[in-house]
């Protein structure tokens, strides 16, 4: 933490400050410049509300130095970390796809979707029984019946399952049908639901909010582990901005920055990311150069008749020609597709 | 609805459209221009998936034209809602101030912000037993305690209260204290938090998500309105752009607009919009002059002391000063303060 | 400047930083913290590039402190800047109109808004001679023709002009015709521009970039003023961000920090800011309130029949009732209309 | 272009509209729907302001339906630009890297970046003469100094230059000097300097607004060609958003999309995208992957010595090590590095 005083700052009010940071317990360091003197803090700044000494007289700025977290940060936790799962393993080295459709609509699209997979090799498939809809009149998902359908799937083709859990109330029943707990984009912030599932036995799955800066998102996920879940997977799926070429801006650029500042792996979802299949591979090739760990990708057997998404969902044709790029391309980057 | 084919899209690309526009029972009306055909469409739109047109040969473009709310919207309810309380009535021709301290840290501080405000006739107070905190580590509010020393004061005092909802397992708890539920920036489209609160018997303060245009912040109210809760105040409280010369831009600009599309009232927060005190006041004349309906203000008897947002709260002092601009600014504007 | 160290950074990358800071001629202040040092520094930084610090190994994070700008800030220059022209002072305690058409149309149009201007006891006419438009399709304005068109009406009616320069080329053309030389939204960053402006012997109305931060638009006004022109007056016009409720989102919430940082005045543009007619008298109002120090305004005798930018202009008969508006306001502001 | 009508409006009101189009010289579509009429309009729209449309009674939306752009559209030229320099051809097939100094700072070091480019078959070089800085007090490059530099080691070394234009006033220097002109992101909208490079004989590289949509872009292109110069290069650096991981948001996700709209070629710039050396590579790979047709890169002999922009440029060895991962990735994409 340094706090910048104003260039005409006096004496008497600099020593209101650094009686302020010593009645927080913490330590001032004082360093007088050719213009002003700015105040370096040290301590454990992260138990007190140090905002306050922003309004106090004299103070020009508050600069906060130390990343909020710490359980979700490399500096703690140098090595990646690697999701294990009962299929499949997601971390650096393999590039995982999850794929599937939008939504669970009945019993039959989503076997034909899972074998189909299956024989593809993909280990995880992703499908939603609880949908959150921006309008009240759009279909909501098939809920529970929906959740028991994916069971009876996973059990015939043994395909991990990846569905989302919108509120505490269905968590027993989506962590008990999923492989991986996915929480939307509207909810990373909803910490009730963050705390639900950081007492979770599966790992989870989390999709980054609309106009959530890197360290929110990174809060987040220390939310879910600061419960006792550390098997984290972080997923960008495109942020809000001025841009309009695409439904969201897909962000890649923030696949490095979360690599260096994080461990916990990051898969990328293009099918939200752009909002229309024909843009969907070269952001899946991209996102794989760019160094994500994985997918989440919307297939679906019939894209023009699926009940949600069917515009950013590609046939089982566009996926097929989808992983032979893929794998052509993982190679040479020293990935396995998996 | 409106689907612009490509300049050169051939007559059996037109035909193929307007026959899946058929399909779903919907009327086209195609309309070829000089370098192109657009094809209106007309029918009950909102039934259907319609961005599946969008991906057939030759379609270029897809314009929705019809606004997807309904309750909310001023087109099918022109005249204004007033939502009655107990204590005083929020909506046009009035000015509303709803203000108190960031949270519940302890009865007395409480009761002191009551006893303050009811001197100074103000009807609401706004304090928070549950905090969503950006991290894990920061004080998350007394919760039920905090509830229980709300509705003592209430009692007490006669003040009514604002206090905030988290999650649907605290909802008949925060209904049962509160005189206006509120829902909080991050939970604006916790799509299952809002059906809940479609059922409660209180009025709902909605904030806006940090990242929601006008249009998603009506359908949010639609999913309350849809529930049955007619009784919807909207509430500006500043979103995420670029801009870093404040905590978050408060954008004073939605409030014709919103007052255009929507026939709920809308209050706006100054206190959060910025971030900082000293520039809670002249947003707060602002938001009086650009026509909102009332004020959520953050009001801390110690502001350097506030177990959170201290920085922005208005000491006792400063909220005086406050009252005596805006009752002067009223006047002119044919606005009463309450 | 503050340098943070990586937590797991050693004493032999810390010597590293030190003496490069040193190399610099500046003065490291190492304050070594629980979990890991941060270096503060003192000296001349502006002089230094600095951001090479960044990459030096174990350096996590580089923060600047000192605000770039000296002449446009108000540490090195406390009191508020009034820009005096022949006509009026636009400054604090004052609230100065500039009104007038989009574009010089025809000479008649522009005498007849210059005597209904005048008539209304405004002081400052804005029109453009040149018009940056997004299409070299549309109308392009009439260029000197125009500003001969002005000159002759300024010598007729005794209005001041304000009037955008795109240019170098057309420097002395528009420092001759204008009592303000514009410069445009778009031209922000125009540096070569910005220079020419620092020579000129009229003040310079400075629009913010459409996604300026307020920093950037105070280093812009610091091009200008260190070119020797210190009458340099601050244009919020609204700026882009993911908002679509109107044209741009007008960002009032900049006008309190702007006061804070600087001592420039700074008006406001809401019919830029909004796009639309009907949303330009609340925002008018809500700038006044909010500490603007006057309105560029667009204005037009038949706004339906403008060349370019109708839809926002207000007829005469609109600027009349918002004028009636503001006057109200203005007294218990304790502010003067000119 | 569709007028949308207010569900209450009248058959009075539509008349008028209708008539208001038809005394524009366009032919109105009126479509009554269930719940409100939609009117469709066909004709030369783009000679008109139709913007005031939108503020006539009864009037709810009015929405564009083709794109303003002609020349730089793929609708009307469906066939990919391929750009044709003396030294190599930029277009789809190949990959173009376009690499060197931010600035020029003396001639030892550009020779010896351009001998160390030409080595390794590079076969542009970029170099500013010119800098746009947002401080007046930084660096402001060499200038004409500058470009004599180039020359000369344009003529010994045969590497083709890239350098930035800033104003008309150096509008022949640069054009003698340079095989592609560059246009900063701070001027995509100097629409001055967009018409004097119409008029060039050399291409032009068009970087992107800091927050340009894709229409605006291609608009600026069009400005270009619209002086007859059809040699555009679209230039993606990163845009302004909420997001601070990085310098700007290098927005990778816009390739597809321009790629759909345009037939111009698309090159991205890492360097200033993430505005970190550790990030270029990553996301220069992932540019290839996404369909870019090139890449501009800062390469500088000794980056934490450069005078500007040293954090973000590869030092030799860091860019020879790209350089081996792109060939790598190419061949799977069927490109050739040039």
């Amino acid at each position: 933490m340094l706090v910048v005083m104003q260039s005409h700052a006096t004496e008497a009010q600099i020593d209101v400050v650094l009686d302020a940071i010593r009645a927080m317990q913490l330590t001032p360091h004082p360093m007088p410049g050719a213009t002003r003197t700015a105040i370096g803090i040290t301590g454990n700044i992260g138990m007190v509300d140090s905002r306050t000494l922003e309004v106090l007289p004299g103070v020009m700025e508050l600069i906060r130095v130390t990343k909020p977290f710490k359980l979700a940060g490399r500096e703690m936790h140098e090595a990646d970390t690697f999701v294990r799962l009962p299929e499949t393993t997601i971390g650096p080295g393999t590039f995982t796809l999850i794929a599937g459709p939008c939504s669970v609509e009945n019993e039959t699209m989503i076997e034909r979707t899972a074998e189909f997979l299956v024989g593809h090799g993909v280990k995880l498939m992703r499908a939603g029984a609880f949908k959150p809809r921006s309008s009240p009149y759009s279909f909501q998902g098939l809920g529970l019946e929906g959740l028991d359908i994916l069971a009876r799937v996973r059990r015939k083709t043994g395909i991990g399952i990846v569905t989302e859990l919108m509120d505490t109330d269905n968590a027993d029943a989506v962590e008990e049908a999923a492989d991986i707990i996915q929480i939307g984009t509207r909810n990373m912030q909803n910490f009730s639901l963050l705390k639900r599932v950081g007492k979770a036995r599966k790992p989870v799955l989390l999709k980054r909010g609309m106009s959530a800066t890197l360290e929110e998102w990174l809060m987040a996920a220390e939310y879910v582990m600061a419960g006792g879940n550390y098997n984290v997977i972080l997923c960008e799926r495109g942020v809000r901005t001025f841009s309009d070429h695409s439904r969201n801006t897909l962000d890649l650029s923030v696949i490095p920055p979360a690599k260096k500042l994080s461990h916990l792996p990051i898969v990328v979802d293009p099918s939200h990311g752009t909002g229309k299949r024909d843009y969907v591979p070269p952001m899946a090739l991209a996102a794989l150069a760019a160094g994500a760990d994985g997918l989440l990708l919307e297939v679906h057997p019939d894209p023009d008749k699926a009940h949600s998404d069917g515009a950013q969902s590609l046939s089982f044709a566009g996926f097929e020609a989808l992983l032979e790029s893929l794998k052509r391309l993982a190679g040479p980057l020293e990935r396995r597709i998996n």
